[in-house]
Formats: C-alpha cells, sequence, structure tokens
C-alpha cells in the first residue's frame, strides 16, 4: 500500500485544515448572527446608534471570517451574510434611503435574494409600530417597499434549484404580504370613519 | 441474450424521446408559468394590456408544448394549464366579462376546476383592493363571485382520489370566503355607522 | 397443511363479506355526506324546504347503511352520521327550535359531540351574515348558543383519548367563539353609538 | 447471569412505583386541570363563590398530588399547576387585587411564568366582555395589566431552552395584546364622540 | 341547551363504561402477550411443560377479556390473539402435531392469519438449532412448513386493505423462507461432501 | 356563475367516466396480479402445464384492461404487466428457451424492463433448487443467465428518473448476484474437493 | 406588577442556576462519553490497562457530575451512565467476571437497562473475532451470555412508557442474537465438516 | 427599488452561468459514470484494453468538465471521480500494478478515498472468480489487499463530518472484508485435504 501513502498524508494534512477553518467560522458566525438580531432588535426600538455599532461590528467580522470560508467553506458563513443583509436592508428601510447593494455588503447573491426576503418580515413589524403610533401614511409606504421588494425578487423563483429555500422565503414573503394588506385595508376604513365622525364633532361643536 | 436485445433497443429508442420532450416541457412550461404570474401581477396594478399581452403569449406557447406533452406526459404541462386559468378567470372577474369557459382555454378538467379555485385567492386580493379606494359596492360583488365558483366545484370534492389536491384547494378557498365575509360585514356596518353620521350632519346643518 | 385449510377458507369467505360492504359504504356514504353538506349550503340560503328535503333523505340512507356497517365496520360511517347531526342541529339553530337530540337522530354518542362541534362553524357564518343585514339581536342570541353548545361539550375533553380529535375540534371551536366575542362587542358599540346620534337626531328635529 | 438478577429485582420495585404513582398522577391531575377550567368559566360568568370552591379544591388536590410526583414525575403535575397559576391570576385581576406571588401557590417558577402568560388569553374575553357592558374605564385598565404581565416576563424569553415553551405562550400573548390595543384605541374615539354628542344635546336642551 | 342535556349525560355514561374497560384491556392484554412470549422462549428451551403451562394459562385470560372487548373494543386483544396463536402454533410445529384450527383458539380471522405468519419466524430459529445439533433432516422438514404456511397464506393478500400490515407480515415471511433456503441449501451439499469423504474413509478402511 | 356551468357538467360527465374505469382497474389488476404470482408459484413446483393455463388467462384478461385504460390511466395496469413478464420470463428461463420480446407480451418497455429485474429475484430461487438436487451445471448455467440480464438491462439506468423505481431494482439484482455468485463459487469448489477424492477412490478400487 | 416582581426574581436566580448547571453537564458528560468509547475500543483491541485506566476515570468524572445534576437534570447524565454501563459490563464479559451490579455503579435502572442491551451489540463483535482466531468454544459461550441478557431483561418491556427507548434496543438486540444464531450455526456445521475432513487426512497419512 | 436593481440584474446573470453549468456538468458526469461503470464490467471481463479505453476516455471528459465546475459546483463532479478512482484502482489490482496516486488522477482526497473504499466491493467479487478458476494463491493476495486498503483509510473516519458518508463507506468495506475473510479460510482448509489426497494418492501409485 505504500504508493497510496503519499496521496494519503496529503489528504490527512488538507482536511485537517478543512476542520479547523471549519470549526472557527461555525463559532464565530454565531457571533456575528447574534450581533446582527441584537441590532435589528435595536433598531426596531428607535436605538439607531447602538444598532449601527452592532452592524458594523458584524460587517468586519465577517470580512474577516470570509479569508477562512474560502470557496469550499463558503455555505458556512452564508446564514450570517444574510442575516447582515437583513439588517442594513432594515435600517435602510427605517431611515428611507436606497436599500444597499450587494456590492456595499460584499456578500453573494444568495444572500443578498434571501436577507432582503428576510427583511420583509421585519418591515411588517414595523409596520404594526408605525399604526400604532398613528402613522398611518408611513404604513402605506412601507407596505408599498414589501411588496417592490417582493415583486422584484419574485423572477428568481426559477432559480430554486440553484438557491435553496428561494421559493419558501417567497411564499413566506407573500402570506406576510397579504396579511398586511388586511390590516392596512382596515386602518383605511376605520380612518375613513374617524375622519366623519370627527368632521361631524368639529360641525356639532361649531354650531 | 440476443432474444431481447431487440426488445431493449426499441425501448432505448422511445425512453430518449422520452427523456427529450421532458426536458423541453420542464423548462418551457417554467417559462409559461412566469408570463402567467406577471400577467396577474399587471392586472392587480390595472396594466390591463400588458397583462393581455403576456396571458395570450403564454397561451400560444402552452398550446405549443401540449404537442410535446402528448397523452404520456401530460402531467408536466398541468401547473401551466392551471396557472393560465387562473389568470383569463382573474382577468374576466375585473371586466366583469363571464368567466372563461374550459373549451376556450383548450385545458384539461383537472387544470380547470384547480385554475378557477386558485382564482380565489386573487379575487381575495382584489376585494382588499376596492374597498381601500372606497368601493364597498365592487368589494361585495366581488365576495358574491367568489362564494359562486366554491358552491360551484364543492361538489367535484367526491372526485377528489383522482383530481389530487382538488379537497385541499377547496378547504383553502372557503377559509379565505370566511375571511371575507368577515371582513365585508364589519365594512357595511361601518358604512351605515357612516351614513348615520352623514345623515345627522346633513340634517343639523338643514336646520 | 391440511389442518389449517378449514380454518383458511372460512376467514376467506367472511373477508369477502367485510369487503363487499366495506365497499357499499364508502361509495354510499359519500353521498351522504354530500347531501348533508348541500342541505347545509341551502339553509344558508334560505332554501328551507330544500334542505329539509335532503336532510330527510340522508337520514333515511344512512338507516339503511347502518345495516351493512354492523359494530365491525361502524367507524365508516361515522363521517357521515356527524354531518347528519351538524345538519340537523344548524336547522334547529335556525328556526330557534331545541336542539336534537342524540335518540333522535340515532347517531352514537362520539358522532353527536363532533357534529355539534362542527355546528358551531356553521351558526358563525350565520351571526356575519344576521349582522350584515342589520338584525343585530339575532346575532347576539346565536354567540350565546356558540358558547352554550362550547360549554356543555367542553367536560367531554377528558374522553379525548377515546373519542377522537374531540379535544382538537374543541380549539377550533373556542377560537371561533373567540372571533364572534370581538364581532359582536364591536357592533354592540357602534349600535350603541348609533343609538345615541340617533336619538339627538331625534330630538333635535322634535324640538 | 445471576450477578445481574439482584439489580433486575431492585429496578422491577422501583418501576413498579414509578409506574403506580405516575398512573396516580395521569388520572388526578386531569381532575385538577378539569376543576380550573370550570373555575375559570365560572369566575367569567360572574359566579365567584363557585369559582372560588372548585380553585381550593384544585389547590388541595395538587397539594396532594406533589407527593405522588415527587421530584421525578414532576413533569406530570406542570400542566394542572399552570392552569392552577391562570386561574389564580385571573380570579385577583377581576377582584383588582394584586395577583398572587409564586409562594402562595406553592408552584414551580415555569408553571408560574407559563401560567400567568395563559392568563392573558382570559383577560383578553374579560375585555371584550366589559367593553359590551359599557364598562369602557375597566376595559383600559385591563388593558394595561395586560401589557404589564407580558412586559415582566417578557425578559424570560433568554431562558426558552430550559422553560419549553415560553418563547411561543410569549408570541400568543404580543399578538393578543395588539389585538387588544387596536379595539381599545377605537373605543376611545367612539366614546369621544358620544361624548361630543352628549355635551351638544346637553348644551342644545340647556339653550 | 336543556335539549341536548340528557343526550350528553347518556354519553357520559357510555364513555365512561367505554373507558374503563379499555384500561382493563390495556393492563391485562399486556399480562397476555408476556405469558405467550415467556411460553415461547420456554418451547425453544425445551420446557414444554412449563410452555403448555403459560399458554392455557393466557387463553383462559383472554377467554375473560373477551367479555369486556365485546365488539366495539376488540382491536385492543388483536396482539395478544396474534401471539397466542403464534405460541400455539409453534408448539404444534415442535411436535410435529397439526397446526391448531382457528376454531380452537376461538380467535378472529385476522389474528390467526397474522399469527400463523410471526410463527414462521419462529420455525427459522428452530431451524437453525436443529441444524447445530446435527439433525438436518428436521431442519428440512420445518423448512418445508414455513414454506406450506406462506403459500396457504399468501392468497390473503388481497384482502390488505382489510388486515392491517398483512401484505408486510408476508412480505418478513417471504424473505426469512429465502435466507432458510440458502441455508438448507449449503447444509445439504455440506452434507453431501461429508458422506463422499466418509464413504471414502470407510472404503479405504476395509481394504 | 352561469358562463361555467356548461364546463363543470362536461367535467362531471368525463370524471364519472375515469372514476369507473379506475375502478374496474384497481379490481381486475389485482386478479391478473394474483395469477401471475399463482403461476409463478406452480413453476417453481414443476407444475408447468398448471403455470401455462394461468400465465394465458392473466395475459388474456390484461389485454382486455388496457381498453379501460386507455392512455390516461396506464399506470394502473404497470403492476399487472410487470408480473407478466416476470412470469414468462421465469417460464423461458426454466424451459431454457429464449425470453419472451416485449412485443409479444404487448407490454410498456417500463414493464418489461422491470418485469425482468424481478424475475433475476425468481432465478436465484431456481438456483438454490437446483443446487440442492445436485445439479451443479444448471446452476452455474442459471447464475450466467442472472449476470446477462443485468448487464444488458444495466444502461438504462440512466433513465431512471422516468422509469421509477428502475436503480433501486438495479441495485437489488446486483445484491442477488453477488450471493450467487459466493454461493456458486463455494459449491465449484466442494466440487472439486469431491471429484478429487472421488478419482482417487476410483483409482484405488481400480488397483 | 409590583405583587408578581418578587416571584420573578427568585426564578430568574433559579433559572440562571439551572442554565449554568445544564452547560457544565453538556460540555462534561461529552467527556465521559468519549473515554467509555475509547475504553470499548481498547478492551477490543485488548488493551486492558489502558481500558481500565480510562474507565476509572469516566466513572470519577461522573461522580462528580451527578452533583450538578441533582434530580431535576438528572436526564443530562443518563446517555453517560449508559456508557459506562456498557464498557463495565463488556470488560467482565471479556474477563469472564460477573457483571457488574447496578450498585457497584451507582446508576439509575434505566441506564442499567439500556446500557447492558448496548453492551450485546459489542459481544456481536467480540463472536465474530473469537471466531476468526478460531476459538469456537469462548464464542458460543458468548452467544449464550447474550441470549441470557436479552432474556433477563425482556420481562421490562413492559415499563417501555417509563424506560424511554427500552422496546427499541431490545429488538435491536433480537435482531443481533438472531444474526449471531445464524452464524454460530454456520460455524458449527463447518467445524464439523473440518473434522470430518481432519479424521479422513489422519486416516489415509497413517496408513 | 431602483437601489437594488443594479445588484438583482448582476446576480441574474450570474445565476444564469451557475444554472447552465450545472446543466452541462449533470448530463456530462453521467456519461462519465457510464464510462467508468462499463470499463469497470470489461475488467471483470477480462477485456483490458477494452477497460483502458473507456477509462481514458472518461479521465479526459472530466478533466474538461473540472473547468465547467469551478469551486462551487465542484460537488456535481464527485460521484464521478469517484468512480474514475474506483476503475483506476481496480486495474492496478488486476494488474498487481500499484495503486494510483491521487496526483495522478487529478481528483479532490474526498473523491480518492471514497474511490478506493468502493474498489474494495469489486475486489471481493474478484475474489470469488479467481477461486471459482481455482486461482486460490491470487484470491489470497487479493484479500490482503482489502485489508490494507481498510487498514490505510481507517484513520480517516474522525473526518467524517467533512468527508460525508466515509464512515459508512468504512462499515460496508469492513463487512465484505469479513465474509471474504470466512471463504478464503475455509477455502485453505480444502486446499490442505485436497493436496494431502493427492500426495496420499501419488505415494500409492508410487508404492
Amino acid at each position: 500500500m505504500s504508493s497510496i501513502q503519499g496521496s494519503l498524508e496529503e489528504i490527512d494534512k488538507s482536511l485537517k485544515d478543512v476542520q479547523e477553518r471549519r470549526e472557527k467560522l461555525i463559532k464565530g458566525t454565531r457571533d456575528v448572527v447574534m450581533l446582527c438580531s441584537k441590532s435589528i432588535v435595536a433598531l426596531h426600538h428607535g436605538q439607531l446608534d447602538d444598532a449601527k455599532g452592532k452592524m458594523d461590528q458584524a460587517r468586519a467580522m465577517l470580512e474577516e471570517f470570509r479569508k477562512y470560508a474560502k470557496q469550499d467553506l463558503y455555505r458556512y458563513i452564508a446564514v450570517a451574510e444574510q442575516e447582515l443583509v437583513e439588517a442594513y436592508a432594515l435600517r435602510a428601510v427605517m431611515e428611507s434611503a436606497p436599500l444597499p447593494a450587494m456590492k456595499d455588503l460584499q456578500v453573494t447573491g444568495e444572500s443578498y435574494l434571501t436577507g432582503l426576503l428576510d427583511c420583509v418580515g421585519e418591515i411588517k413589524r414595523l409596520v404594526y409600530d408605525r399604526m400604532r403610533s398613528g402613522n398611518e401614511r408611513h404604513a402605506e409606504k412601507l407596505f408599498a417597499t414589501m411588496e417592490e421588494i417582493y415583486n422584484a425578487i419574485y423572477p428568481f423563483a426559477v432559480y430554486d434549484n440553484i438557491v435553496s429555500g428561494l421559493r419558501k422565503k417567497l411564499d413566506v414573503a407573500r402570506m406576510l404580504i397579504e396579511d398586511i394588506r388586511a390590516v392596512v385595508t382596515e386602518e383605511s376604513r376605520r380612518r375613513a370613519l374617524m375622519d366623519a365622525v370627527g368632521n361631524f364633532e368639529k360641525g356639532v361643536s361649531m354650531q
């Protein structure tokens, strides 16, 4: 068997390297994901500075991990990338700024698409918050944003066999949008009622 | 084994033909489905001409694929047919035209039934859009259409073992209808209140 | 093996009989279920005579099938019995008559319990229809009926291991009732406002 | 195998004991749960004495079962404890008394947390009933209580891996609270209008 | 709801009865199954008297439980019946007696068929034990018995939809038989070789 | 809805026809499969005439059912066709006749391929039976036939996506063949030893 | 909410403690399991001293973890206990010493039962190793030990609802035993052949 | 949404490229796998030139596909690489040449390891064929090769989490080796006897 011994030693060395990089990535990306999650919570609580700090830290860490991932272990940083896209997109939506480009975040196309779709769920939560604080106009604008993201990404459904989970995320986003359509409609009708009542009230009190 | 060689060559030839037609259908019907989806989006955005163009293109393509499908691969165009029915039915509903007949679209009975049921979900979306723009009358008419489609197809539930997924689609349609029943009822009561207030206001100002 | 041949022949004969009765029941109860479904639709459309005709026909057919079912195939008519209870109970509710007793319908206890619970969903639909036509009083009475059925059957939850699906149907009924509680409350408040406005209007016009 | 025979006999004896205690607990806690459920129904119907009687009986029974449960079968009384917390908490809310402390009820921390969260759903029902009887002030106070319970327990979400189902119950409570927020807001607007009409009426009649 | 109260009380009483009988059967048949299992172990160890004692006790207990089972809970004694058939059939095979008739054991046809098939696995074990003790002749006779049982029951495969698990048990029996076919063939060839060698030896020594 | 009524009636009529043909096929093909199974058992027992009778009857029945199946329900006779191929192929193998051509049996290519592969398992059984009766020469010829069938069909593995289950049947056949390779090898070695002993014996006795 | 604040603080403190102990156990028992696995490998390689060292270390560590586990987290050390039983039992089997008693190892009854059953799989491996080194006598003794362990634990099958996974482990053990029955039988027959051949050889050479 | 349009177009372009390369690889590697399979069959039939031709063709094609696979789609050529290793290794074994090095075949470490393990199964087949043609010496040398390959790769079991399926292939190889160990042992005993008989015969004839 001496003829294969050389090959086996070489393989052993390379697998040891993969093993080590893999462990580093599993542990490390967990922290990146956690930072992104916390920055999203912070955004929802209006703590913009805190959120920005965490997002930028997550982005810097990810940059680092990309070196360990190389091409062969890229799938181990996919979730972290996706969360990063979600966080940056939510921040843009809240600041009424344009959504970040893929190049800005240096992520893969897959992460960009799925991260944006995950962001639709966060915008849903924003709609409720805006409506609760009486900001119906903003709520409707956010609803439009949800629809636009969905419509822009929908044609990528044909790539479902190579972007795993894309179609499922599209289905989820669609459901969220239909929920919000119902809620926004209800609110606009309630608003019409309130306006009618308000006008009447004014009329009465002016008499 | 020379005795089976002739048979095997014959089979090889015929399976090669099936393989090729199948690949053509998988790719091609994907485009038909996408065209129908886009035409439905266009209908919802009020872009009727764009929608019509896409639907007619989809229909023409489907005609073509039917030749490749023959009888043995018919299941590969079922989803595309279903989407086509959904699109044409939605267009008829929006234009207050009669729903298309099965023969008009040249689809199978299965595709016709399931396509119509899928259309119920699209009409639900219309109801919300109509209500948001204050068109309560049209919303109620659409609600009636949803119920009529459901009631007309419901008796086919007995064929669930040969029209796969029919009962499930019926259950979904039923849930959508009950949702809309609640929404339409609420709106009619709100309208009654607004009318009461409005009449009163008029009465007061006429004093 | 001659020693078991006699037993096997006996078994063959008895299984053939089971097979035949089973096929009859599967086909036949399908029709009973369909008749009950149609009678429920008719009740909702106010076609009482049509409904009664179908229900009585279903009941007569079921009587017949009970003979084929004997004890060993009783589970094959369970769904049909349940639908029958649902239909007769809904009719009683619509006619403000007392709900039918188990003995009247000659069904098993299981079918009686689950049929009544399924009827709660049909009453929900009635509530909306009554409210839409402005009949708030009846809507509230129907709501009370829903709660009474639920409360009367709730203690049977302890038999969930022998009445399969009972707890799930109880959970569904509970959710429907809470939905209607919200709707009825909202309507009563709306009514209070309309009354206030109406009284004022009257007062003003009487000045 | 004589060497393991002694151990096996010992195990057999101890498993028999577990078996018996387990059966007692399964049957017995079923009754406790039923008593708590009934006491909650009684509370909603305003039958306070009946409710108190049942709750105290449930609590006494649970005390007894705790002895059988010891530490190893504690999970078999978890549901019963939870229901007890829900009942006592609801009673406190209805009597505007302080919520019971964990020590008062002698339950585990897990049962205390989840029982309180389940109580949020019962308070929702109270809100509707109070609103229907025109007691808007109380409805708003109950809404505040719902929010306070939620906010106090929310930080425990980090223990979701050891308090099973906690996060899910938190999500459900959150949804219930948002529903009630919308309802209470609408009612307050309606009330404002009714007050305006009332004041105007008074002003007119005083003219 | 007073109209359904009578029915509900009746149902409660009958479900309580079912509950009690069911619990008795679950516990009791567990003992019957255990006795049959032990009698089969005893048969394999050649302790015929012990085995007979246990089998007869199991049979007597089953007689008793049949009363509690009546028709509606018959499924709760199916497993016990099946094990009884397996034990009595194995005993007959070991004593080279005719297999017991269904009537002798008073079991249902389903239990008879499935019990006989399960016995095929026990006979397989016997074949190995016989071969190990050099009793090749008996091993071949047992193999023939396995095949005969299989062939006699095989035509009942058409009743798989009403005798649940029959086809699966047939498949298992078939596999066991093919295993034994291989083993028995191998042994007969080994025997042929040993005979050749033995004859030769005799011939040489007789020279 | 009158616009779809015509289509629905048409569909109802066509589905009723499908339903009826389907039921006929399910029942009828069951008998064909049973006849083929029995003919295979008869072949193994050397009852050639009985086997031929059953096979020819099965073939005639299948001819009849093909009319009901048309193209759309062809999958309902696939199993029956497959069994027919298996039976005719086994008969040819036993009679050392050439394997039947696909055209002779008028089956589809799929049924032909899978039926031949299933026949490999039956030939395995033949090998054991031949070896047990000392017919080593025939056993080796049968082994060669197994390999030839496998090698001839193996290239069709590339069509696994359109001939469902083909690859799995190939894997099973491969395993069976490797089993038999071991058995045949062992036997040939045994035979070599017996020959050595036999020759020696002869040599000695001729001295 | 001040009334529940005290309870919540108490719960927070206790859950923090649980959290910490739980993490310690998850990490620590992983090492215990690893040590036991390695000691079993060492036993199979005949490195008895190495194995003993590792087993004793594992046992000491487990002692330590039992303190953290207390009663409430006992399930977290169940797997480790089970592996310990498996290792000590295997060592006893290899040294032909009596199996260890539950008390010797200070484990729970559940761990003792399931650990012994897992040991059956390791003994199977021993059987193969002994047979390969020609020690047929020992192989048969080990086979007897496998059967004895199985028969001794089999009656505990009735506790399957409280000793999770017991029945499944019994089924696996049964299958392993039947495999070994076949292997041991085959070997004894082979041995008989070898003996016949050997005697012959001796006879020939003695002439 | 114009801000993401640029990114989406870029992604679309890159996914289209992936899609096309993927389809090419799926189709193409299917041919490579088929060529390797056929070359292995040819090797077993002693058609060395034919085998070499096919293997070299497969290797050249794989070289080509590696360009399409780049790093991101490498997994699509893994199976083909593995088959190539299996074929080249088998050829080396048959020609008693040293096994090919990883570098010679330009495959990944994973493909090299798993391909060599798969080759163990092919060598098993060779052993039987050699034994059948009486070439015992070669059979034993092949057995040694099987063991050497297994032992050399066994330490890689620790990388099972990154070389998917490695441990399973190791287990399969282990079983195959044990099968062959029994067969080779038995044969060596038989050979001893044949030699003894031969020597005796010679002795006798020389008398």
